[in-house]
């Protein structure tokens, strides 16, 4: 028999199951506003961290991706796929992992499941955003694209801006009443939508959540009113668009990412 | 309690424990040569792979590393750090695991531990390389550095490329002598030398394997007669130096890496 690994070997794992009984047991809306809290916090030493881009392995189903970062203390990367057409097959768009490290030593220190936590963090940024930039009492949210992370993003703006209403819409109307169906208990008022311009009738919070790479346009300028927050989730990578070109030009546009080379966007109408 | 994770979820992971495991198994020479075997045929079908750099996350007391490649079939990417100070408390100089996954799907397919099998593959492809460059019949290596690596290399040019004589040399002493010791069962002949000079007396190949940043020359130009064959293992990232610019210049240079941008290191002489 081989000798035993040393102690310092071992890595401490947070499984899909643990994760789950973690959020079970502390509540999705503690989570979302816990770590909401945490993202606050790392904006403002945002001069601390390494912004390494992500590295993208581009294919025609899907994406996989490696998001490294660092804050000279602690060095973190996350492993995270979008695959669209999953879905078909019982299997999910995305499944993430990632893993924490000592910069001192290069010694994995914590590695865990993030397919449940990138759905969580993705819902508290989103909310985050929207409660320094949404308009102030905004009580009304059009939720375009039906898929789990949907469910993530209404209870994210439910528990940290205080959406009362959802307006759902879908081109897949069994996405929608699964939507409903899910949130039924959570205290918000749903409605399902024939239209996205029946879904964003009233609403001062436009979000945008789907993940195909089609060139798609979810929203084109006339749809959408001044003075209104979008919170667009999914174009995230080449092909993955939700927004006409014209509504860019006529929004301050805020991202938490940037390419590779060139600079951030970011404009002023 | 929450809902189990699908099936879907579940990925193969191998341990340090059972790495070693199946090392003892199969035994450490079979595993170099059917890697070896295996890197050769990966060569061949050069173009299939997605040459992406790796993503290096420098500190003062090292660097952490992601490599990801892919075939357009299957991804892969490794997590390794390099910290030689590391040594002097009870760890590794290098640590590493590696994930696969479906291109398809995005789904990881395999999680392993790396640390052996990167001891294990430097090793192999080191030796595959001398296969093709180094001088017909070479009996005789240098080893200058004797860390944990020194021991790998010395086994892989023994099983593929038929070396019998080692004559060792590192600064710290006690490092030859535990490689020594350690490689006392090896069937190879081996001499511990009192400087790098005595070393490569007389030796076809000269292997180079440190691992600090300290801007080091391991070999000057004076030191090196023409048609030998080196090995420079250790000189990976910034600051991770062994050959003396003289002798690059001099040389045919082959690199299984190449800079983010520019071109590749390739001279004759």
């Amino acid at each position: 028999m081989p000798p035993l690994p040393s102690d310092l070997a071992f890595v401490p794992f947070v499984s899909v199951q643990n994760m789950m009984r973690l959020v079970h047991a502390l509540g999705l809306e503690e989570m979302l506003t816990g770590l909401a809290g945490y993202i606050e916090d790392d904006f403002r030493r945002w001069a601390d961290f390494d912004k390494t881009p992500r590295i993208a392995s581009h294919s025609a189903e899907g994406v996989i991706e490696l998001m490294p970062t660092s804050d000279g203390r602690t060095y973190g990367f996350k492993y995270v796929n979008g695959h669209p057409k999953n879905t078909k097959f019982g299997r999910q768009t995305v499944t993430a992992f990632g893993l924490l490290a000592d910069v001192e030593t290069g010694y994995p220190t914590l590695l865990t499941e993030m397919t449940v936590l990138t759905a969580i963090r993705t819902a508290a940024m989103s909310a985050l955003a929207a409660k320094h930039l949404a308009p102030k009492g905004a009580k009304t949210m059009a939720m375009i694209g039906n898929g789990t992370q949907a469910e993530f993003q209404a209870l994210a703006f439910r528990a940290l801006l205080g959406i009362e209403d959802v307006r759902l819409y879908d081109i897949d109307h069994g996405a929608t009443a699964k939507v409903a169906r899910n949130l039924a208990e959570s205290g918000l008022r749903l409605a399902a939508c024939a239209s996205p311009e029946e879904a964003i009738e009233g609403a001062q919070v436009l979000t945008t959540c789907t993940a195909d790479k089609q060139f798609a346009t979810i929203l084109t300028d006339n749809m959408v009113g001044s003075g209104v927050h979008i919170n667009a989730v999914g174009g995230d990578c080449p092909g993955k668009t939700e927004l006409h070109r014209d509504i860019l030009l006529r929004s301050s546009i805020l991202s938490n990412t940037r390419p590779r080379r060139g600079s951030r966007a970011r404009s002023s109408s």
